[in-house]
Order: C-alpha cells, then structure tokens, then sequence
C-alpha cells in the first residue's frame, strides 16, 4: 500500500509515518520509484504498537525505540521481550520508596515473605515487587500498616485477573502484536479494575450503611 | 495539649496547624489564656484526615472543606459520606471519556449490561461508572473492545476485595477515621492491586513462556 493507504488505515498522520521512519522507529517503504514507497502490513503493525506505547503506555521516544530494539532482536525469548515493556511501563507509575524513608525495611520484608508464601518466581528487583515496597511503606507512614493484613485477598483477586490478562495477550502471534496488547492490557486493565473495585465499594457501603433509601447515595457526586 | 504537643503528636508543624484553624478546616483550640489555646483528640483526629486526604488522596483545599462540611453535618448518612470523599478521590484519577468521543456509546452500554447483571445498585451517573465508560471507550478506539470479555473476571476479583476494604474501614467509630482509611485504602490500594497483578503477570508469563532459565527474566529490568 501507499504511504496515504497507511495512514488511513492506522489513523497516524503522513507527516507523523514520515517522523517515525526518520527516527528509526518504523522501517522506510519499499521505494517503487524514486519519491514512492510501498508499505506493508508489517508496518501497519508496528504502527499501532508504537501508537500503544505512545498513547495508552505513556513512554517517551526513547522507551519506544528501546522496546522495539528488544522485539527485533531474535535472541531475546518471549517472556524477556514481554518483560522490558510491561517493566517500562512501570516504572513510570510506580509508587518509589527511597532505600532509608520510614517503614521501607518493614515493607521489604513484607514484600519478600509475600513473593516466598506464593511462590512467586520474581526477583525483589522487579519494578513491581519495588512499586509493591513502596505502597506498603506508604501505608505505615500513614499510620494503616493494619492494611497490609489484606495482602493475600488481593493476591488472590490479582492472580486468576493475571491469567485472563495474558490469556487474552496469547491469542496473538506477532510480536508486536503480543507486546501491544500487555501494554493496553496492562495499563486500561488497571484502570477497568479500578473503577470496578470503587463500583463495588459502593454496592458494599449501600449494604453496610444504607438500609432505606440510600442505596444509590454515594452514586451522587 | 498545648499546639506544641499537637505538631509533635501529628507530625504537623504549628505554622500549618495554625494555617488550618484560619482556612476554618481545623476548629480552634479552647483559649486558657489570651495567647494559648488547648487541644483536644478531636484535633488530632481531624489533622490526620486532613494530611490523608492532601497528601494521599490528592485532593485541594476546598475538596477538603467539603468533604469535612459533610462530616460534621449530622444531618449525612455514613454512606453519604463516605461517598462523597470516594467520589472526590475518583474524580482527579478517573478516565473520562467525552459523549461524542468514539466508542462511548457502546461502552456505556456495557457498563449498563455489567451493573444490571451483578445487581450493583450504582448509579450510571457515579464518577467510578464513568471512569469505567472512559476505559471501554479507550479499549475499543485502541482495537482491543475484546478486552472489555474479561470485565466479569475482573468484578469476581473486585468484589472480595471491596469487601475486605470495607471490613477494614468498618473497624472505625469516629468519622473522621472512617473517612481516612476510605481515603487511604482507596487510593493505596488500588497501587497495591496494580503492584500485585504486575506480579502475576511475571509469574504467569515465565510459566507460559519462559521453561528453562528465563523464569526471573522480567525481574531484570
């Protein structure tokens, strides 16, 4: 296809496809003549991918060109290329927590005795399990070190979502296509829990507190 | 206690605690001289939701007035109140999605189907709802509406957790400190799931994809 096809197909701007290429993030047209090129569904792939790391993953040019070197790069296996994006995306949300602020040692250990209980093969590294450091160590500077009681029912709620999630990511069979769908997965799958956790708090308070008429009360802004 | 015993108890320098009683979010304390005021647990209550609800849950000065002016309405059913300071933390994070942007109507459609099936008597109108619509709308202008098949994946996992969250918060007498955990396990726990179903996510993958030594592979950054 053209160059115009392409755009009308991915939605992305001629001048934006023209930007890319010059970046090294898509790779040039086959030229038919000397000002055409024609484009092929590879591109139009990894077109949406870079859109999906741009727009929903949040990442920087930079981060972009890094995770598509990882996923061109043949010696770096599945899980390794799936790795280096969800781990971008990560670290840009994450809640740190520096190495001597108050509750970090008492958060690490909690994380560490959590990954051990489950048997969860992660290293203590992983942007995550730091993020995880962090939320706990938040929570006893806050004075709710008492929430980190509720560890294992949210594991347990987290681990058959993380199945569905990559599930759904294993119908893919291109590699641009399986990274894209961990990064929209990742970032509005966290989003869809969110909203669904706050839909049932509601739902849970109506029970608890509202008898009558208050059913649809916290439903009102 | 003397203001002094105040800011050493809440970690509130006297400057700020004495900004507070001018903004009307702190009552004053009770005069005993023409220069020195005692305060009370009241206080320091009120202090910690304060620094909750600014420093975790995000929220301005005037949402905070709000919110405080609900709770010392008596006139306010708990679930009145306890919505009112949920919906204020939705409003700063959520995904909105505007009425003509496409995908909307579809997914408010969903949304509508998904609260008449689990029986959540929610408003369509509630802040978290429309987060909801937000994140369907973006799956589906993404290319990936299939995703929106997991959403009774995701509620059978936020339902138990909404109800511990609620155990937790019930826990509380006072008011003031059922609002703050509500603020703080809100907001902390919904980095807390996102920390743990990245976590699964790692495990997950190194099981379906990584056999041999690549199991700790997404822990390397």
């Amino acid at each position: 296809m053209r160059i115009g096809e392409l755009s009308r197909r991915s939605g992305v701007p001629v001048p934006t496809i023209k930007f890319y290429v010059r970046e090294g993030l898509l790779p040039p047209g086959e030229l038919t003549s000397p000002n055409q090129a024609r484009y092929g569904d590879g591109h139009e792939r990894r077109l949406r991918l870079i859109r999906a790391l741009m727009d929903v993953g949040g990442l920087s040019l930079s981060a972009i060109a890094e995770v598509l070197t990882t996923i061109d790069d043949p010696g770096q296996p599945v899980h390794e290329v799936l790795g280096v994006a969800a781990n971008r995306i990560t670290s840009t949300e994450s809640v740190e927590s520096g190495e001597a602020e108050p509750g970090s040692a008492e958060a690490r250990e909690e994380v560490a005795a959590l990954l051990a209980r489950r048997g969860w093969r992660v290293s203590e590294d992983n942007p995550a399990a730091r993020s995880l450091v962090g939320v706990l160590a938040a929570l006893h500077r806050a004075g709710h070190g008492g929430f980190a009681e509720l560890l294992d029912v949210y594991a347990d709620a987290a681990e058959p979502v993380a199945h569905a999630d990559l599930d759904y990511v294993r119908r893919r069979v291109a590699r641009e296509d399986l990274v894209e769908s961990v990064v929209v997965g990742t970032v509005l799958g966290e989003a869809m829990f969110g909203a669904l956790r706050r839909l049932a708090h509601v739902e849970a308070s109506a029970r608890a507190y509202g008898e009558t008429d208050g059913a649809e009360g916290a439903g009102r802004p």
